[in-house]
């Protein structure tokens, strides 16, 4: 088994109101030192085994499924590889 | 400036509604071979620069106010160094 991980983020353009209300919260619970936070999803998709075959249609399932493109961005990630 | 990242996920034992009905919309996509979904959220911040402290600080918000530890494991990875 594997762990393929899809990585969802809002693009840089688009407005993030999520990321906007975390950055907002921090400086009330006395955190300062972060500039800037978005917010977006992470999928943890379990294989068999990943070979280019799988890691394509990982990418289809991402584009068509997992993310909307006119406004995210994403990108996959092989995490790990049990045996 | 550097980017820090915490992924939020939900605990192994905990239901996951939302990976669920991603798991189950990949048949009816044509998609098969994905054994498992989970979902979880990403955040991106940026910081000023990474040091043991701001780890510390990050830390404390994943704990805090990005995740809900009753229910959900976090990790915090620094992506890059941009200067």
């Amino acid at each position: 088994m594997a762990r393929v991980v899809v990585s969802v983020m809002p693009k840089p353009e688009i407005l993030d109101p999520q990321g906007k209300a975390v950055h907002g919260a921090l400086p009330r619970l006395g955190f300062t030192g972060v500039s800037d936070v978005r917010q977006g999803k992470r999928f943890e998709l379990e294989v068999a085994e990943v070979t280019d075959a799988v890691l394509a249609e990982v990418e289809k399932m991402a584009e068509t499924l997992l993310s909307n493109p006119v406004i995210e961005n994403f990108t996959v990630t092989v995490e790990d590889q049990q045996s």
